[in-house]
């Protein structure tokens, strides 16, 4: 019985173990996890906070204690810390207990995912806080509670930030949001973002733009700008870094940012050696392109895929990524997939720019959403897109990546047969449009 | 200069004329509409009653002033008798000023539209009405304000009568609705339907099902049941039939139901007369299967692609139609694609049935999503889709279209990367879960 296991027990290390079992009912399968909790999940934790997570243990999908039921041993607490892959073992540390042992596998998955990113005036501080796993969640909310917080500093606007501020503001506690560069939330196109800060001067949040803290006193924090602001609590969100240093030593490959390079089958340089989640390399899905993007979506389909490979069904397979994503920020949904905007300039591309109302312009609660296109001039394939709007960006995304992903081009959108009746399209849709105006545009160029 | 004469100028009509300018500033173009108006939105008349359009006027999208000012000449309560491919012309009658004319053509494109239906015994009620145009839409609310409408009686539980329904109930008006069958809504599979009728009661309609009215004596009418109801108003909405008698002494194709017959180019069987509209068959994308269904994408698709033809572009073309639909009736979200449920049976399938939260399940505000494909045994084509729920389902019936188009199957329905985050989906959503199901199916159909 081949004996399989699997480094860190939250998305895609509990997903594989779970699918792992469904399909092999036998296969010998275990999970070790450096922290307190397993499975749970990690995009829902700052709802909780916010409150339309009603109960926190809602969250957790799976404990110890069920997966035991399923015959999955996990041993959380316990830190891998080396992979042997000539030996096909580990060394595990037991956090708790203290001491080192060995491990023997078969199959080893890496899931190690990402630690949050804080900066170095924050490390010291007591009421600074990250939020990426439940251990966080529960001190966040014992410290707005013990302390009864009323107000609040978040640091970074990117995702992770405006997420914070949103849930943050929806507790009723009054956020400043200080951000070191100009423009917020940078996946976004900068141009199309001007709403976001609209949007926090209308929730009453302080935006402190191209600030970062340089100390902190007590309850009071020092940014760079000079000024002085109240800090009783700060929340950093200003990303990840992927968890890999106990593969230092190992000769499991990985790229120059630390992150581990597999191929669509979920493996690494090594045969037996599988990687999942947000510390992993993939390839973009629509160009020839290595990425790493911390997306769900992505790590349940690689465990799909590497559980199936471990248990021998070989068809299974990863096609890469679009990076689609979303974010909601209060009323707003902004999206978008593809490659990132720095990346563009490798590609001869034009934009295609496009507003139209979600739905028939009559009905009297239309809304604009704004579609961005960018479109290879040499075959109008949609190398990168953004969605932004208060309604129905979810959908123009989804099909999107649904579109491209299938070969579809821009110029192709104008054949979606979208589902139209007043409430919730025009005839011709905001796609339908896009892909219109992406013909007119390719007609132009070829006349001249 | 070639000369195009279009029959009909509401959707089809009046875009294939404005497309065609917008291509040919020189074409010319005369529509005869036998109506009062052109142009109006359709679908949107039935919003306007229930007040979520708030103005009548915003209806209209053009005028025959406005066209006049691009040079495209209308001529309203003209009505089109006959058609002579022969020599390329037809024959018109002044419906307001008597006397009939001769007009020839070099391109003819028929938009006849569909009739509305009603039933005999309604034919010679004052208070009784169906709603197809903006002059009947004018009628229905004059009688509303002028008879002071508090009840109203809406025939056929379809989905023009339930959106009839839904707005009269937004008015405020008391609703009776009489069915003649037992099941409501007969374009979705009768067992995912149960929560139409739990929605009426809910709001206070009364439902008469396996009725019909037979006789109505001043305000009151008599039902087959031999129940009598209060009936100061009633709306039939009981479908269309194509408004193609004209054509019957021509030699222009139509098939059994009287709905002409085109082929991809939107062409007829004379080279020089196209069609467009509620009044066509045309083909199924998905499978060789003729199909006449009356959706306004496609009568703005096919108005598009003959506007090409007539303008020397030939590459455009009409792929045929998924018949992607959609309703929304009260809080629910009703769509399909695809095969009717009585054209099933021709083609070996199996039934793959889902329900899911619409997002993280975790969200307070998270709500069930119903999917049901009829899957092709054969190669896992989805022949048909039906999609119900009160968020979402919009989005799911769009991806699995713009899916299909590009050839995906249901099991591959497991690759679609959506856009995931807790408040729009789950890392594996809706269909992403159809996939897998599939895949599981399929696998075990193969296995035995």
């Amino acid at each position: 019985m081949p004996k399989v296991i699997i480094v860190g027990g939250v998305a895609g290390g509990a997903t594989t173990a779970a699918q792992l079992r469904r399909i092999d009912p036998d296969i010998d399968i275990t999970i070790y996890e450096k922290g307190r909790d397993i499975s749970y999940g990690n995009c829902g934790l700052p709802y909780h906070i916010g409150g339309e997570v009603a109960e926190r243990d809602q969250l957790i999908a799976a404990t110890p204690e069920s997966f035991l039921e399923r015959d999955i041993i996990v041993k959380t607490h316990h830190q891998v810390i080396g992979v042997d892959a000539g030996s096909k073992t580990i060394q595990v540390k037991d956090v708790l207990n203290g001491g080192t042992f060995e491990a023997e596998y078969d199959y080893l998955v890496l899931s190690p995912g990402g630690a949050p990113r804080t900066i170095p005036t924050l490390l010291d501080v007591p009421q600074a806080f990250v939020l990426h796993s439940l251990e966080h969640l529960d001190e966040i909310k014992a410290h707005i509670e013990n302390k009864n917080i009323e107000r609040a500093v978040v640091v970074g606007g990117g995702y992770i930030g405006l997420e914070m501020v949103e849930n943050l503001v929806r507790r009723g506690i009054r956020v400043t949001l200080v951000h070191r560069a100009e423009n917020l939330y940078h996946p976004l196109e900068s141009d199309m973002s001007g709403f976001i800060a609209d949007e926090l001067e209308a929730k009453g949040v302080d935006v402190k733009l191209n600030a970062e803290i340089l100390d902190v006193d007590g309850d009071i924090a020092t940014l760079s700008t000079g000024e002085e602001i109240d800090a009783p609590m700060i929340v950093a969100g200003i990303g990840i870094t992927p968890r890999t240093d106990f593969l230092k030593d190992s000769d499991v490959a990985m790229n120059d940012a630390g992150y581990v390079c597999v191929d669509q089958y979920g493996r690494t340089n090594h045969e037996e050696i599988y990687a999942v989640g947000d510390a992993i390399e993939t390839s973009y899905q629509h160009v020839d392109r290595p990425v790493n993007v911390a997306l769900a979506w992505s790590a349940h389909r690689m465990a799909y895929v590497i559980s199936n490979q471990i248990s021998g069904d070989k068809t299974a397979h990863f096609e890469g990524l679009l990076g689609t994503n979303i974010i909601r920020f209060f009323d707003y949904d902004i999206a978008t997939l593809g490659l990132e905007i720095s990346e563009l300039k490798e590609y001869p591309h034009f934009v295609i720019d496009h507003k139209q109302k979600n739905k028939a312009g009559y009905m009297a609660d239309s809304v604009p959403i704004h579609v961005r296109l960018h479109v290879a001039q040499s075959d109008g394939k949609i190398l990168r897109a953004a969605v932004v709007g208060t309604e129905g960006v979810d959908k123009r995304i989804d099909v999107l990546s649904a579109h491209i992903r299938l070969g579809g081009t821009a110029m192709d959108l104008a054949n979606i047969e979208v589902a139209y009746s007043p409430p919730y399209s025009s005839p011709k849709s905001v796609l339908n449009m896009v892909g219109y105006k992406t013909m007119e545009k390719m007609n132009r160029l070829k006349d001249g």
